[in-house]
């Protein structure tokens, strides 16, 4: 078995096309049906503010598959420790004997939910993308936001946090990264209506995007919910946009923001809400004119972890990472 | 991270009372409310002849809970691998920071669930057993009757198995290994009756013990189905039997004996069937009077993997075992 550290991982696996390709062939697959995918399981740990989730997915065709254990304790700042972590584990799909540990403390998530990010606006997004809008300053407000850029350009990153020091800071980093100006909104209301794309990032509780900043050509991806208690958009958005989407539909309802939307009765016809896997296989279209109003919900799933464990095993290999455990 | 390897485990992980009584109490806090345990998540990879089993479970007073991956892979035979695998890794109740690689392939599962068939026959086994029977000669074959001795003395093992040589090599090793008489019985009929406990560790997909060969004095372990299309008992013993158990009565309906018990309407109330944790924590009553027969069907809980995780963690520190992986 391979062992892998983050920082291995990190020096080698980041946002590029290849991975995006690889996680845009994990959906196809997901929608020909030839992907294995339970539901997620979670283990609450209310006593202890914790709580794991395990992702997983086979894809057919593949050499190795994930199995993905997420943790967030979000006591763990008195013992100096991050809230968020997590390891994959990787599989051979033809002998299920263990190929690889990754221990990379959620950064694969972070690359895997990214590249969806970017799928979402690669195919719901305007073609033409000005303001970038970002609500939240933590991890997902920079990868969402570089991830972008394999789909869409974009002239400037307009962003919202509350605390000052923290925009501050993601302000500085950004425009290192992405060589455009990185501005502070006063408000959500002003990301929304100066954007054409907007991400949400944040582990919200309550609705931070409201109907009535939405206009004409603006795209949102919602990626903060992933329980059914986190919310960040308003229900009535989704009766208002003309084009709903998700990653998938089982889930999004369950843990998503449309769990919220299902709740207020925006949800007529589930049929009209379309998945990513006929979206990148293109039996679905995505955004048909420039002035639509879209919107796409993202829980994360299993078949972007393993689509990005393969990627990274790969990659890893190549570059002579890890070390050998002989149990 | 400690790293520990099946043989390290095997070396000093075993059947004993520390582990029944460490498994036992698990079940307990399962009974008090004190376990969050999500539904077994099912990884089915159909066109590799392969599945992937993750069971988990949160057990409040314990500073550490397992994530099981089980794989089966039932064509391994060809690349001269055993079909059945799996490890347990250890995390943090307090901080999910991950503290252990159990790569055990399946050896911890084995002898929890021999504990589970142990704490059946505990609460359930007539008071004095002459004959335990057996039907199947595999690994659990060797456990459950191994570990019944935690719980009930007994002068004399009756076997049965399809194939004789396999019979042959199971007769040598038990003898040899429990000191007393091992003996070949010619059809699972005369292994019920027979025997005062009767344990079924066998992965049928179709009913092997009959209703008509229950009788006085008699208790059944059936261990073997773990999944909706596996069954070892005749739904019929289901409404002849006088005290009806499982260890989680959610989990055994879809996947064990009771599954099938259920769709043949021999299931008339299901509060009527005990589960094992108020069996242990003394809320019900097992087995009541000498000549009541008895049944008790066991699909595999996170509760009994984290309980026996904790314990060959333990065990493994205090012996030196393992070794640290620095990620």
């Amino acid at each position: 078995m391979h062992l892998f550290s983050e920082k291995e991982i990190r020096e080698v696996v980041g946002l590029n096309e290849k991975a995006l390709s690889l996680i845009e062939e994990g959906f196809e697959r997901l929608a020909e049906g030839a992907v294995s995918q339970p539901q997620v399981a979670r283990v609450d740990l209310a006593d202890k503010n914790g709580e794991v989730d395990i992702k997983t997915a086979y894809i057919r065709g593949l050499e190795t598959f994930a199995i993905k254990i997420s943790s967030g304790f979000f006591d763990n700042e008195k013992y100096g420790l991050p809230s968020l972590g997590g390891m994959m584990m990787l599989l051979s799909t033809e002998t299920g004997v263990p190929q690889a540990l990754m221990h990379d403390n959620g950064y694969l998530t972070d690359v895997r939910t990214g590249i969806a990010g970017a799928l979402a606006a690669k195919y719901m997004a305007p073609a033409s993308v000005n303001t970038c809008g970002v609500i939240g300053t933590g991890a997902q407000a920079r990868f969402q936001v570089e991830a972008l850029r394999l789909a869409r350009g974009f002239d400037r990153v307009l962003v919202y946090g509350r605390t000052p020091e923290k925009v501050e800071t993601y302000k500085k980093e950004m425009e290192e990264k992405l060589d455009v100006p990185v501005e502070a909104a006063s408000s959500p209301e002003e990301v929304v209506k100066e954007s054409e794309v907007v991400i949400t990032t944040t582990p919200s509780k309550e609705a931070i995007i409201k109907k009535e900043w939405l206009h004409p050509k603006l795209h949102i991806t919602a990626m903060g919910s992933d329980a059914e208690h986190k919310q960040e958009l308003d229900p009535n958005i989704f009766q208002a946009a003309d084009i709903v989407a998700c990653d998938v539909y089982s889930q999004a309802v369950e843990m998503g923001e449309l769990h919220h939307a299902k709740q207020a009765q925006m949800i007529k016809d589930p049929k009209q809400i379309l998945e990513m896997g006929p979206l990148v296989k293109g039996e679905v279209s995505g955004r048909t004119s420039d002035q639509q109003i879209t919107v796409c919900d993202l829980t994360g799933t299993g078949v972007q972890d393993t689509a990005i464990s393969v990627y990274a095993y790969q990659t890893l290999k190549a570059n002579g990472k890890g070390q050998e455990y002989q149990s």
